[in-house]
């Protein structure tokens, strides 16, 4: 397998920490988000979406969006789980998630944060758009932990709710926020010292800065 | 069951679609966005995160998030199916989902609507930021659709890309963004005449206005 990432992309790296947790090879391609790799027509071919991460599998097809990639991680390689219990319990695990990549991340990803400077707003502005779109996220992310046994989000073991966590926390930290969250903060400490987060984290990746 | 909802939350809408393909029945429970009703005391006891859709089910437990939804009735109630095919199928109508549920709908709906105005932008701005949006995204959507056949997204049968797609062609029409992707249009006229799409419309629903 092939993926197609960025050091400090944290949809990437997501993909990253599935993959170790699941015991998986793969090469990597480096996407320089910042100059602008991500929109040229050779990786256009690869993802039309313009984002990373891709991750290419069997006969060089290639799946995009982080959450369909773990989804197809769980569906091929379903050792360890990414997903527990019954079906109630596996929403709870994928609703945390989504939590993150549907209400969090989206709006303080580095494109929305270009098009608010292009509104005419200043470095602080913006810094405050991500940190208040973060704090609002993580204050809702508490609440869904709440009667939730630990060390990870739910339980025992790792599951797609810390493999998602772990990156906005490196997120929120990168933008300055006040990490308020005690049980976001005690579920990032514990994945800290499992391999498959810290072996993959965005200052160990080779096309780091 | 139990939805709560408002009848222009797109993402109540994904939820009525996925009920009503199952072949499920459920009371609603009605939240007004506009009046707020989502950040009451109340409310914030059924969702932590202040948001529609929630599905009561078995015992009074809540679930939230659509997707987490959708997958959850996928397991429990499998038949019609919502994901179909190899597990590369299935990574491709859930990317074509997430795309529309992470790309764009998080960028364009009314919070983040709300909060582009508070940083002193007009109507006519705040209009533009949501038919950006909708626009760069419905390019990738209508490319990932390249070479699946009709004339749903993924063939002959409604899948999960369906259920997000159509929910967020209506919010394009109403942010008056020219539809030029034809894919796109032929499955909304596709989707339009399946009642599961037919009765859960917005303007069908009690709490329409």
């Amino acid at each position: 397998m092939k993926l197609h990432g960025y050091f400090r992309s944290s949809a990437a790296w997501r993909v990253r920490i599935a993959l170790a947790l699941k015991g998986l090879d793969y090469d990597q391609v480096f996407v320089h988000l910042r100059h602008g790799d991500q929109r040229v027509p050779a990786f256009l071919k690869v993802n039309p979406q313009g984002l990373v991460p891709a991750l290419e599998v069997e006969d060089g097809e290639i799946l995009t969006q982080s959450l369909a990639i773990c989804e197809y991680l769980e569906e091929v390689y379903p050792q360890p789980p990414l997903l527990l219990g019954s079906a109630l319990e596996r929403a709870r695990i994928r609703a945390f998630a989504y939590a993150i990549a549907c209400e969090i991340h989206p709006v303080q990803n580095l494109r929305v944060l270009n098009r608010i400077k292009a509104l005419g707003q200043d470095e602080a502005d913006v810094r405050a758009w991500a940190q208040e779109t973060i704090a609002t996220g993580f204050d809702a992310c508490e609440a869904l932990l709440d009667g939730q046994a630990g060390p990870y989000c739910f339980g025992a073991q790792v599951t797609l709710a810390d493999v998602f966590l772990v990156p906005q926390m490196a997120n929120a930290r990168r933008f300055g926020v006040e990490l308020r969250w005690p049980r976001l903060r005690d579920v990032e400490a514990a994945c800290q010292s499992h391999p498959a987060f810290d072996t993959t984290r965005p200052d160990r990746q080779p096309d780091a800065e």
